[in-house]
């Protein structure tokens, strides 16, 4: 999917939410434990209630990768589900990768020639070599973490390295990549008033938010801050969305949930133009 | 498995050698591929040949991802045969991984609890509750990466922060964290004149050190500034040893190069006495 087709989604859903698929087990409706592929059922689910409201899902590869071979065949399922009835909808492989160069292009396949996701996260810790990889692939998008949601992002990203912070060091470094059209940039929303110096160093790029909801980030600290001309924000919601109900109605739930934000969205973008 | 077991085993076989299993369809002999499950014999012959040169196998994730389905049923059936056949030796998921604190736990699940690894590499970016829940394992081991093999490194590994370079600084706050003492750190052995300096910091703990053979580092040089009382050194080879031979007689011409390999590390060890 090239960026042009994301933002023209974005303004035909007046949403940039994306939902992220942490499908879990343990939290899912008990009821579809039944079924032979619970995981699959429950984002099936999912996503038929919700993505008229969202541009995006984001699979959580550990979820998956947590329950080996089944889980494996639970993703294959979910993303040739939405590749196939709804493939104008942009897919994140959140899976956090990185590795020297021969091991990166060996994921990036994994990721975008046989499950055809459009875009997966990946590590920078390794730098160049380790991400070019990924970027070599037409219209496929590299969502490098910078800034992440979490607490441990202060261990190491914010520390000043020379002039500025590893974060930042991270986007301006990456910007000299090859390909880096195709980079995008995690930034979470629980550091929202980073977002100023981080539009600085990377205008025109859109960034993955998360940590809105759940993690306590404000959508609109990152909206006032974060949006650019072409809108330039996915806002993920994870388990404030899929999580809404843990009964037979958690597909209405999660719609409902899915529907309050994208109406936030909405105004923001209304305000906007 | 305990780090005093790995430190008699390496005594008893005379040998820090980890064979990276990083089994490629397009690199194994091609009689192979006519196998129900390849990769799966291909790393049957490696390690029926060369098991009592090493005291580690270290899969690269990436090798089993590229293949879906039919690669994490490889990678099953290959943990489950080492458990089964040489529960002895320290086996490794060089999967690279790392996330936010619940997502971790998921990964560490996988790898730890599922797929029985004695250990798994992560990435330090997203710092402390990114890693703690791997460490939070009894008798499984974290791998953190501190200064990798390949290009890529100078980006930012090395980048000073403060008064160290990055790596230093990772290396430094980890020990910091709960349950440290179950870390060991990757040094590329292409960085081997890092290896003092990395020392001081952590003088006692395990360093896997990938670099050896294909990408030119040296063993005597990780030897002499890398070793520890209790040797503290795993020596990674792949390329150089599971490829050294493309047809039928490619186990023998493993063992041959491992057993090269051992040698060299025998004579370093008898030294060392």
């Amino acid at each position: 999917m090239t960026t042009e087709d994301l933002v023209a989604h974005i303004h035909r859903k007046q949403s940039f939410l994306c939902i992220g698929l942490d499908t879990d087990l343990e939290k899912i409706p008990q009821h579809l434990l039944e079924e032979e592929d619970p995981i699959f059922e429950f984002n099936k689910g999912i996503i038929d209630a919700t993505h008229h409201l969202c541009v995006a899902y984001k699979p959580n590869i550990a979820f998956y990768e947590a329950h080996g071979v089944k889980g494996w065949k639970a993703l294959e399922k979910t993303i040739h589900y939405l590749n196939k009835n709804h493939p104008e909808i942009f897919t994140i492989a959140d899976a956090k990768r990185g590795d020297i160069g021969n091991t990166s292009t060996r994921y990036a396949k994994a990721f975008f020639e046989n499950l055809q996701f459009d875009s997966i996260t990946v590590a920078p810790y390794m730098g160049k070599d380790s991400i070019e990889p990924f970027l070599a692939f037409k219209d496929k998008h590299t969502i490098l973490l910078a800034l992440t949601s979490n607490q441990g992002a202060y261990d190491f990203q914010t520390q000043k390295t020379g002039e500025e912070e590893l974060y930042m060091k991270v986007l301006r470094t990456s910007k000299t990549y090859k390909n880096a059209e195709n980079l995008m940039y995690v930034v979470g929303a629980t550091k929202a008033s980073f977002l100023t110096g981080i539009r600085r160093v990377v205008p025109n790029s859109f960034l993955l938010v998360p940590g809105v909801g759940a993690q306590g980030g404000s959508l609109q600290e990152v909206c006032k801050y974060g949006m650019n001309k072409d809108v330039g924000l996915l806002v993920n919601s994870s388990r404030g969305i899929i999580y809404a109900s843990h009964t037979t109605d958690y597909a209405i739930a999660a719609a409902e949930k899915a529907g309050l934000i994208q109406q936030q969205m909405q105004e923001v973008l209304l305000k906007s133009k």
